[in-house]
């Protein structure tokens, strides 16, 4: 992104001027190399057809040094021109950074921080294109090759030397404008790949990182139907939307360019991924119910996942047929395959990793002693995953995704507590500088971008189309799902999933990524409108979803989850959830965990007798020092969980170091109460968790909630999660001495 | 780095078979676009001149389609090829830290972790350069388009539309092997610039940060003298009798090219850049005084700095001359107008943002509750310095080396404790990612570089050159400065400075930046050599440095150091200095920190009469609170320093997170003892900083030291701070209790 100075120096730029002009009846292939003239002189010669000019101005030789000079100063004067770009965004986020915490310290929540990212973008993306006038300077105008093809990659011999050059991008000099301010926009609005390859994968593992928790895996099969059945409905939804759309269009006489088919089903698959970041801001506001909170989060982050291997293998299935709407079934069956095949290819190299992290962690235990070594091989791991998806053509953000899980589930546990801080701190801090960085840039990209088609007919049938797609996928899944869940689906919660379906940085994301088309370059602009306005209208606090609960709002208190919680839920912890996630809970606690970390009752002890040698050499001695205290394992498991729900809950709370600590005093005081340590484990199962997210919940509450104590004295051990969020360690200490 | 997928797809990638061959006498213009053959094809057309074939082999239309495809999968294909690249550096460096672990936990220090780091690169280099050899695809040899020029950029005319090509870097056929593996090994072979603007600044910020220290400023006439004049002599001296080698090859026959007396200059500019990390590492071993530590890592650090701008002001000065041998002083005076201009901008440039910084987080002191983002300002305007430096055409690295300064100094006191943690664990984690990463590169390079020119006179007299300009530059500089010292630089440390001068990133990376020319390329596999000889001979535990103190070992040793601070070190601190510091310390103390910082005194307490109402509504109200217990302020220093002394000590030594609430418990104990707080905050200047650092460089001892207790006993209020590291809290804690 930074440098774009060249590796060699040109060895001889010699100050010759050649000029070729050779006119075909389709082709005009002219070459000019004009390393002192201005992009007009060039622009004139364009203009006359069959003309072959060999101009000579000068000599080689002496101008040798000059010219060398002059090239590095044009590289630098290139180099400084990219440092600026990068300092407007980061001053964009310096701006938005301070714009936030005035925002948190105001508790002004009106718009969301990445909303407000996206104004500043905006905003910049104003002045810089009508604003900044660049002088004309000839500093990267250096040569004209004109040919009849732009392929990635450019060989250029110099008396026998070969230079490689590669693909930046497409300038336009049709439009009216200048053309060096197009050169500055275009330097701004850089390669999409930056998104994909930099951007979104510290994003998408931050959310897998935090996805840890039991229910999630209890909702399990909900939040794959919604993720799966429910983006593939919405996409196909919105694709035949799109495309009556398109027909009308067509018949109408609005449509300036192709527009197929399949091209609507792309823009189905990138619009139906809906972005966790703007759901849990919601989420936090509305004090809803934690599975359904679960559920919700679950299903957005996977969202993510099917939307992006899907929209591949929509392309996998475009370039088979010749693009006429008739059905090939052969190249249906095809993408299908792509996509089972991409997206088990992903998530199995995705775990593969995470769980080789866990392994390494697992038997160089004394890589505890040094922090910055764990830290540094967790991250590596994480990105390696990454890296290996990409090389192996599959979907890197999608392993990342199930790596980001499995090392939450897994290594986390066998990392020391400084590492654990940190790993949690950095990823944190890259996920919050990504978010923002991408949400300014979308608001930036509204001007800067150069080929925007606005065209109203499409916006509003996208608009429609993405507001059908929602609901079919939410309604009649939610019907289904409620005829065999036990914790139902409420119409009302129904609703909010229906408008918090925000679309953010992956629908941006794909459709940057390939900008060449008409089609292409219409869909790009229609979903950056949509997720402006998901982003602005539905992600402030004043939200339609808001709105939409204000009659029952609360329905959805915490209280009241809490005092339900007290009988019936303690039950539903073994009894509600499917078969499928009891015997993946079991299988997991007795052989993958204490194959793969540390927690756990040691393997001598859940394998069958006659693997017991096996079992003995595969179990470390720290599992046997755990045997005597199994139930803090799953504390441990609790204090990340509370690490997660502070994350979630509210970007800024800090996870506290004394996490550990307080967590085994608190096993104390319920032991020291008379509940035998299983009873204690079952009741953390069932509201530890609840417990912890409502305190990441609560945190944005004012303080003005009266029925928070009476709900808590209802449970001694529940009591010391509900002291207010800033009690010092001491004073935490002090509270579990009372018991 | 990773990306290399076009912005725009190309429309129309017809496969026209197009040949033009010009031939002039001089020059010979070609243009072969050939989609689908293969580059030996291609070859045959350039090996004919004056020809001129036109040959259209497709027609445009339903090809278009396909066109698009083939495309795609060709920049697919080089992403994938991108991927696997990165691949390999995230595995070397993952097998690097797994070694490293295994290094510290065996206590094995025959070789330190960065010569590591290029052992592992050499080893994947001759496996790249030796053992692969990537079948022959034709994806990036797309078109051939010759021209008597390389520019950095080239716009390529597509029936109209403009796209534009960055130049990547030359690509060999002229030698025997394969283009292919060529290809293979030059894009594993990235941007130099990479190094510029990606790894040096983490690296070199860290180093500023963890400057903080008094003994720094203390000694800062020295460090001064070591890193400004001693560079400067040394790269004269280097640069001396390299053009002496260089006129004796001349006089042989033995050069190949151009080797001007400023490349000579430049070459002794570069390898003059000791290696901060490198010294570290070996006086950890030597447990040598720390103030003569910090005056070798301060020379180290700002080394870095001179000779980086030292280089670039050469390259000023070399343009402007002929290249003949005359003495021009109109162009020395400007060069040496740029050195200064550039040094004194960027210093100026850096400190500014970092006022800044303190500056932000001072005034917005609620921002403390947010510790992500105070983190992410924090980060994002240390970075801003970088780009704003280069932006400016000042040096980003310089900038960026005084912004770390000025934030350790000020802006990390207004951060809150949870921030302070965090900003040090990221930075450590940067620069230690970025330290292995350019090593193991490094080792690379020496394989897969593919225009190395080895000399063995160069070599040998760049050998000689390098210890000749050490020399000129510790000797004779110890001798005068001796002359005002009271606290003189012995012959034996004369000796450790001599040896310990390793080259390391820096003069990589400045020796990488350019090998165009053929006196650039001998330059950068020689300042190869070197940094491989400094880093595995004079690196390691039983370099020569460690040979050369063998008998006057014990002079080092730290308790000997204690017992003479004990007597006549305790006065030092405030006489021994020279006015310059104590004046800075003044000013500093009563100006800068209380209008910057929330630590020191109130300014309505420091501030004279007159200015009651500026200084009124210049302080805090924090600072107010600060007035009673005013020496907590440098005790908080003092916790910073700890963090960096550990950090230092050994990167791996984790900085405790209960570092505040155990200085002020030593505080207690210190006034409990009947000391007053003015003879506590002396004895804290001159020992606490003392035994913390010594705590950082004990800490690799073994535990085998008998005279430790002995000389702990002697103050009570150092005895806390002698405990074996492992010291848990509540230890810790414990033993404060027994005062």
């Amino acid at each position: 992104i930074i440098s774009r100075k060249p590796y060699h120096r040109s060895p001889n730029w010699t100050s010759y001027q050649l000029s070729y002009l050779v006119s075909d009846s389709h082709h005009c292939l002219i070459m000019g190399l004009k390393p002192n003239s201005a992009l007009k002189a060039s622009k004139t010669l364009f203009v006359l057809p069959s003309l072959f000019t060999f101009l000579l101005v000068g000599s080689q030789g002496e101008n040798t040094a000059m010219d060398n000079v002059a090239t590095e100063r044009r590289a630098e004067e290139s180099h400084r021109q990219d440092s600026a770009n990068l300092l407007i965004f980061i001053m964009l986020l310096t701006l938005t950074i301070l714009t936030i915490w005035l925002f948190k310290h105001r508790r002004f929540r009106f718009l969301h921080e990445t909303g407000l990212a996206m104004i500043y973008g905006l905003l910049v993306g104003v002045i810089l294109r009508f604003g900044v006038h660049v002088p004309r300077n000839m500093n990267n105008v250096t040569m004209n090759c004109s040919v009849n093809a732009s392929p990635a990659t450019l060989l250029v011999n110099v008396s026998g030397r070969f230079y490689e050059y590669t693909l930046k991008g497409e300038v336009s000099t049709v439009k009216g404008h200048d053309v060096q301010d197009d050169e500055m926009l275009r330097k701004v609005t850089f390669d999409p790949e930056v998104f994909f390859n930099i951007l979104l994968p510290p994003i998408i593992f931050h959310a897998g990182y935090s996805l840890k928790r039991r229910h999630f895996f209890r909702n399990l099969g909900s939040i794959l139907a919604y993720a799966f059945m429910g983006t593939v409905i919405s996409s196909f939804v919105i694709g035949l939307v799109m495309y009556g759309c398109v027909t009308l269009m067509k018949a109408v006489g609005q449509l300036g360019g192709d527009f197929f088919f399949t091209d609507c089903l792309f823009f189905g698959a990138i619009v139906s991924a809906t972005d966790p970041v703007t759901v849990l801001a919601i989420f936090n506001e509305l004090k809803v119910d934690v599975d359904l909170y679960a559920l919700m989060f679950g299903e957005s982050v996977l969202n993510d996942a099917v939307a992006i291997v899907l929209s591949s293998s929509i392309g996998a299935y475009q370039p088979a047929g010749d693009n006429s709407h008739t059905f090939d079934a052969t190249a249906m069956i095809k993408s299908f395959g792509v996509f089972l095949g991409v997206f088990s290819g992903s998530l199995a190299l995705g775990v593969a990793t995470g769980v080789m992290t866990a392994l390494i962690s697992f038997c160089f235990t004394k890589l505890r002693d040094f922090p910055l070594l764990e830290t540094a091989l967790f991250f590596l791991m994480s990105w390696s995953t990454f890296l290996l998806a990409e090389a192996c053509e599959m979907t890197g953000v999608v392993a990342v995704l199930f790596c980001g899980m499995t090392q939450a589930h897994y290594t986390f546990n066998n990392l020391s507590p400084d590492s654990q801080d940190r790993t949690k701190q950095l990823f944190e801090l890259l996920n919050f500088l990504a978010e923002n960085f991408i949400f300014s840039y979308m608001g930036l990209t509204l001007f800067s971008f150069q080929s925007h088609v606005f065209n109203p007919l499409f916006i509003i049938g996208a608009f429609i189309a993405v507001f059908l797609g929602r609901a079919a996928n939410i309604y009649p899944l939610s019907f289904l799902l409620n005829l065999g869940r036990k914790n139902k689906i409420g119409s009302n919660f129904q609703h909010v999933m229906m408008f918090a379906g925000l679309r953010g940085a992956m629908t941006f994301a794909l459709s940057i990524r390939d900008t060449a088309t008409y089609a292409r370059q219409m869909m790009f602009s229609t979903t950056l409108l949509i997720v402006f306005f998901t982003v602005w209208v539905c992600g402030g606090d004043c939200g339609c979803t808001a709105m939409v609960l204000q009659k029952s709002h609360a329905h959805f208190y915490v209280f009241e989850q809490v005092t339900v919680s007290d009988g019936t839920q303690h039950r539903n912890t073994k009894h509600e959830s499917a078969w499928p996630f009891r015997i993946w809970y079991n299988f997991d606690n007795t052989y993958l965990k204490p194959l793969l970390t540390h927690s756990g009752p040691p393997l001598t002890a859940t394998l069958p007798a006659c693997c017991g040698p096996l079992a003995r050499c595969l179990t470390s001695t720290q599992a046997y020092e755990n045997e005597g205290h199994q139930h803090n394992d799953d504390s441990d498991e609790l204090v990340l969980n509370d690490g997660n729900a502070t994350m979630y809950g509210d970007v800024t709370v800090s996870t506290d170091a004394s996490g550990t600590l307080t967590t085994n005093h608190k096993h104390l005081s319920a032991s020291t109460m008379g509940i035998t340590s299983e009873e204690a484990l079952d009741q953390e199962l069932a509201f530890g968790e609840h417990e912890l997210v409502i305190r990441g919940t609560r945190l944005v509450l004012p303080m003005d909630d009266p029925p928070e104590p009476t709900v808590t004295l209802k449970i001694g051990c529940v009591m010391w999660w509900s002291l207010p969020m800033p009690a010092s360690f001491s004073s935490a200490h002090s509270c579990i001495c009372i018991f």
